[in-house]
């Protein structure tokens, strides 16, 4: 395995494991890897000759500097457990690397103003983006440089974080990167509870009572399967369950159409339950497919 | 030669190239092209094993529809002088190859609303930004989808587009895409006209009258050859010749920052003499370097 912390090598490292005709497959993460950024790399090294994990907390895709302090960094585990997982390459640069001109990333100070990146368009600004202003026009620009960096591939991403994943088809279908985004199902506990690398945050109480986000998912798939077509039916249902839950106060609940993400007036076709709320110390979102 | 019309046969047609271990140089080109273009393909053709030069009159850059629909398309002969030039690939993709979502590109009803784009930042809101507002987001766009396509190679961009070539400097670099983008001297006309596409559709009297855009910024260098050091004595000097002639209306004349095109309170170093005017039907541009 190899650990590579610069733009240039890792670059020249894709380049010369394709060259020597390897089919070369991306995990792009923050770090922090649990069983299911674990599962996602198990399945690139079993449909790509290399693997390559990129390990960044990318400072532009955090609005709150408190946030972005406390999310957890545990590289030494990282490379420990991507490498046993079938990782061939683990890339793990620092903000200096990834944005040179960024007065953010300690760099010098950026004589430029605002700097050129990627904006994730109407897609970004809903739900999550609504909450989290900027945020997902912080990782496509991140994506788009990985995307830049290792050129024709594989990439894998989580459906947990489901608006990030039509963000990221979105920037690699628009902007022509010869990448194929490969969709993963969401790993869960036995309870439900989609695994995040922000439940190590949650108390005891509160980690049993952040199982309701996913009971409210399945809340809402049972009153479509009952019938409902409206969504304020579908989310009223959600809603009960998550306004039962005293430790968790609900941000959104919704059911929409599942590309777009933009409201149905009546659910049909490929409609995305999501929800997000807070418990205790942190905000969990979660979501569910349901094809009617 | 190879003609390619879509997005997947080009990508696949560089990938090839480059696995036989080719180097490649891409020259992006709107098509109408002239001596300017052909050095950029000639320079190309020298320095790289391949040479994709595309042609593709870019909607997105575009504000006003009219301006759009007027500017020259010559497919056939620009094939022809392509090849001679030393192009072993041209690549005419369709607007709805580069767009497939947009409505504007005669695609189906595009339901995301604003998609994800590239966004040229600061440096995309002065000077030509400035009175052509979403021109270099359009450019930035288009140029990203390139250099993803093509993926490692050497970039072929005129001076002449000066503001462009510092956005798509920038892209490339925070981006993280693989490619030197190679800056090219503007060709001149004899008396010193910058050779543009849209100089075909000046009449003889304009031809003439536009060749003060030159000898503004000759103006300009002479003053700073003088001494003069504050830019409000070099922009008059530029100003005072573009102002004697009758046929051409000033729109900027500037003396600022190479880098950033920000303003300086003294100019020092790589300094950029920028001008803009509307001659007859078209709006002309043109630039020098001055080094102090």
């Amino acid at each position: 395995m190899q650990l590579i912390d610069t733009v240039g090598r890792f670059t020249k490292t894709i380049e010369s494991a394709r060259a020597m005709g390897n089919s070369v497959g991306l995990v792009p993460t923050m770090g922090a890897l649990h069983r299911g950024h674990l599962s996602l790399v198990e399945r690139a090294a079993r449909e790509c000759d290399v693997v390559a994990v990129t390990i960044f907390v990318n400072p532009l895709q955090f609005g709150d500097p408190d946030d972005l302090a406390a999310y957890p960094r545990t590289l030494g585990a990282d490379v420990a457990v991507a490498e046993a997982a079938g990782a061939d390459v683990v890339f793990t640069p620092s903000d200096r690397q990834m944005y040179p001109d960024s007065a953010a990333a300690g760099g010098p100070q950026d004589m430029s103003g605002e700097p050129v990146g990627v904006h994730a368009g109407s897609l970004g600004r809903v739900l999550e983006g609504a909450s989290r202003p900027g945020h997902f026009d912080g990782v496509a620009t991140v994506i788009a440089k990985l995307f830049a960096m290792t050129g024709r591939c594989r990439a894998y991403f989580g459906e947990k974080d489901f608006q990030q994943l039509q963000v990221i088809r979105s920037l690699a279908s628009r902007l022509s990167f010869p990448v194929d985004v490969v969709a993963c199902a969401t790993v869960r506990e036995p309870d439900g509870l989609a695994l995040s690398s922000r439940n190590a945050r949650l108390s005891p109480d509160e980690r049993t009572a952040a199982t309701v986000l996913y009971r409210s998912l399945a809340a809402g798939a049972a009153a479509i399967a009952a019938g409902a077509r409206r969504p304020a039916e579908v989310t009223s249902a959600m809603r009960a369950e998550l306004g039962a839950e005293p430790l968790v106060t609900t941000d959104y609940a919704v059911a929409v159409g599942a590309e777009h993400l933009t409201p149905l007036p009546e659910l049909a076709g490929a409609v995305r339950l999501l929800v997000a709320a807070r418990c205790g110390p942190v905000r969990l979102i979660d979501n569910m497919e349901v094809i009617i």
